[in-house]
């Protein structure tokens, strides 16, 4: 049966659009970090029409599709499961369209587009698209994933930077919905393109989006704080905001013991710090404008250092230190935080999102109470501080014989997000979205009300089988 | 029968909650500009528990409920249609709530309160919420239109600028959609306050909001500038924009009619051009900051002046002139541009949005067009040139007999959505949503596929007479 939809496929798809062979599967089963699937096979067509028709012939066969964009996820959402029964459907071959809108700053792209093939079109023109990530994703997939990044204070997350796209619905007719429009402005009905954003592709494929772009700045300068208690955080976020206002482009948090470990393991980096060991938290602050300089006016890192004396002698007992830093190094040092911890033993990562008073407060109760819950589990954690996300990383010792039982890191999971959402009102996913690995918190922590919406909204967008998510059925 | 409901509703909201005398009723009854209607009653419910009693109720009883805010909304979205069966549910007792977190940027405010006392409230603070507007609209009413204002490109839109919300479903339960948690993050499901916003209240009955608030702007200074012709505009907005970059905050188009129609009839105005009649086109623009001004930093007007220097230098030929001047004189013009057009004659107002490219092209195309098509009638545009959005105000001598046969107005509306829908790929609703008035234009503009979702969307989540946009039904 399974040859026969392949051959049907490969007839629709030509040689390219339908992969069955085991080893040139395997790249589509695997995980950026974590996963590792079986795929019935992969789908790789090239037009939204080719998406609609692939759908249309898997919704009539019953063939669950798992659609994949950059695969650089960390939620388990974008390959398939282990069964064998589940077919990928890849964007990677929608790379190709790039209308460029100068005048509007819009950007219509294929949804496989690569986040830095972007960019680097994007940059002979002066712009970029300003959500600023580790991983290099294509843009389908941050769509469907709401991604935030280091920007986010600055630009927000993905949601505010989409103007439109066009999505296939996993309906018998493979439905087309066009809703591409480039306008910045339209209030004449639903605005149906939000429910395919952050939703991990369970309503619909994303196939082409119309993105807001923005001038690349051409100064910025970058400076570490470390504040003399994690408790004065807020006040030193809200003195920043006061003095830098617009021109705050990141405010990245980072624990001592997520700096210690990547000044441990990246052998490239100094240690900008005047003692030999890193502090026990240090943030990362970016300020940045897009004008060219003018003459007379004053270079951004002098601004800087003059606005962080000021803050020093005004709000007395903020900070134990600051200094400006040249923005590559101390870039360099926070982009090697993941690195870092990766190296220090197995690495139990968390995408948790807090008002942005409780992130301190969180860190600091998790502090005391983690030795006691769960002894020798280390707390790495870095985010940002300017928009309450926190990448909660723990890391337990490689050789810890509790990692064989899988029911230790579960047990782990259930503790924290117990105290993140019923302790502190935060999201189990700041800007991971769900996929399979979120699926038992998304279940527990969704009102029963909003989960019969959910369920009810698939039933009347995409009826047939698709995504990694499970939202129910009406039924339920 | 209406006898039994008022005095049920009555007992069940108290005096206050239920209004059923005609004089009473009247300011209810009738829009900020257009409308007048005949209400059934008006519930006055005080809470987010008493709007569920109320249409939990209606929903039984299959009594439509208008949901009614500020009522300044200019699309009859908010008042009775004239048959006086329906009745109406205004927000105005749940004005109070204010819960203000100053470290999260985040107010919690009852959807009746008045954007005018929320500024208030906020400006002890140094906050404000940055959607800027003529009106003085209650915050439920912004939501459920969306709306823009003056400073939509650097703050966006009101969806921009929401992070939760409560709403009330006309179902039987009158269910309530507790969504009002004040995360920046939050990727664990459908966003569904997205589809509360912007519908007119069709979808639920928005009760509570937690919106974004930002530091009021401490130095301000503006510009009126005149583009050597209207094809420069566009080059001018990315010249503008390359230059000031985030400190750009208001960019405002105001045609030569506009401008001379405030000039005429606002005595208080002062003409701050060269000439003794304005010109047939300018720009208000304004940069702002939020830091308060440190020693030797160079004044936002000196700013201003030296910069607009030299783009006149350098991108010669794009303006004609160009002059600073102080902000509450040149925003005192912009604001009577809306007063100085209905003085004119019969307004017939439109709220377009295009690409910002599109946006003088539309207006050439209608200036060349118009006077064939409709003679006598003039255009008195101005609008938000950085987004893209236009008010397109089209005035006729009050005693053109054309007036008397509503089939006049109908054919311009007719007309002019053509253009712009079809040529231009445009908004009939920049920011003004749908209500009765549009509700032919979205019937006549919205693909078949998107008018199925939106019947299936209400038939979902509120399957009970609710509001004056008709999404249809499931069958249709």
């Amino acid at each position: 049966m399974l040859a026969t939809h392949i051959q049907a496929l490969q007839t629709m798809l030509g040689e390219k659009g339908l992969l069955a062979a085991r080893a040139d599967m395997e790249a589509y089963e695997t995980g950026a970090r974590y996963d590792k699937g079986k795929a019935a096979f992969v789908a790789r067509p090239a037009s939204t029409d080719a998406v609609s028709a692939v759908v249309a012939y898997c919704v009539e066969h019953d063939i669950t599709l798992i659609p994949q964009s950059g695969n650089t996820g960390l939620v388990s959402g974008s390959t398939p499961d282990a069964s064998g029964n589940e077919a990928v459907l890849s964007l990677d071959r929608l790379a190709d369209l790039f209308e460029l809108d100068p005048v509007n700053r819009t950007v219509k792209v294929g949804a496989g587009m690569r986040l830095s093939d972007l960019n680097a079109r994007l940059e002979e023109h002066g712009l970029f698209f300003p959500i600023d990530l580790g991983a290099d994703p294509r843009i389908g997939g941050m769509l469907a994933t709401n991604t935030g990044g280091s920007r986010f204070l600055r630009y927000g997350d993905v949601r505010h930077n989409v103007l439109g796209l066009t999505a296939v619905l996993a309906d018998q007719a493979g439905t087309v919905l066009d809703l591409s429009n480039a306008l910045r402005k339209n209030n004449t009905g639903v605005d149906w393109k939000q429910i395919f954003i952050g939703t991990s592709g369970a309503f619909g494929i994303i196939t082409e989006c119309v993105l807001n772009v923005v001038p690349l700045p051409r100064q910025s300068a970058t400076a570490l704080l470390v504040p003399s208690d994690t408790s004065k955080v807020p006040a030193l976020l809200l003195a920043l905001e006061d003095a830098f206002g617009s021109y705050l482009s990141a405010l990245e948090g980072m624990s001592g013991n997520a700096l210690r470990a990547a000044l441990d393991h990246v052998p490239s980096l100094r240690n900008p710090f005047q003692a030999s060991t890193a502090p026990e938290f240090a943030i990362l602050l970016e300020i940045s404008r897009v004008n060219a300089p003018r003459e007379g006016e004053q270079p951004l890192d002098a601004m800087l250092e003059e606005v962080l004396a000021l803050i020093w002698e005004q709000e007395e007992g903020l900070l134990d230190d600051a200094f400006v830093g040249p923005p590559h190094e101390l870039w360099a040092l926070r982009h090697a935080l993941s690195e870092g911890v990766k190296h220090s033993g197995r690495l139990i990562a968390f995408d948790l999102a807090f008002r942005r008073g409780d992130v301190m407060r969180f860190l600091d109760q998790m502090k005391a109470q983690l030795p006691d819950h769960f002894p020798g589990v280390t707390i790495c954690d870095f985010g940002h501080i300017g928009d309450g996300g926190v990448h909660f990383n723990l890391v337990v010792a490689s050789d810890d014989p509790r990692l064989a039982d899988e029911r230790f890191e579960l047990a782990l999971r259930d503790w924290v997000f117990a105290v993140c959402v019923n302790e502190f009102q935060g999201s189990f996913s700041a800007e991971h979205a769900i996929g399979r690995k979120n699926q038992a918190f998304y279940d527990r922590y969704t009102p029963q009300e909003l989960r019969k919406l959910g369920a009810a909204l698939k039933t009347i967008t995409s009826p047939g089988p698709l995504g990694s998510v499970d939202f129910g059925t009406m039924e339920n």
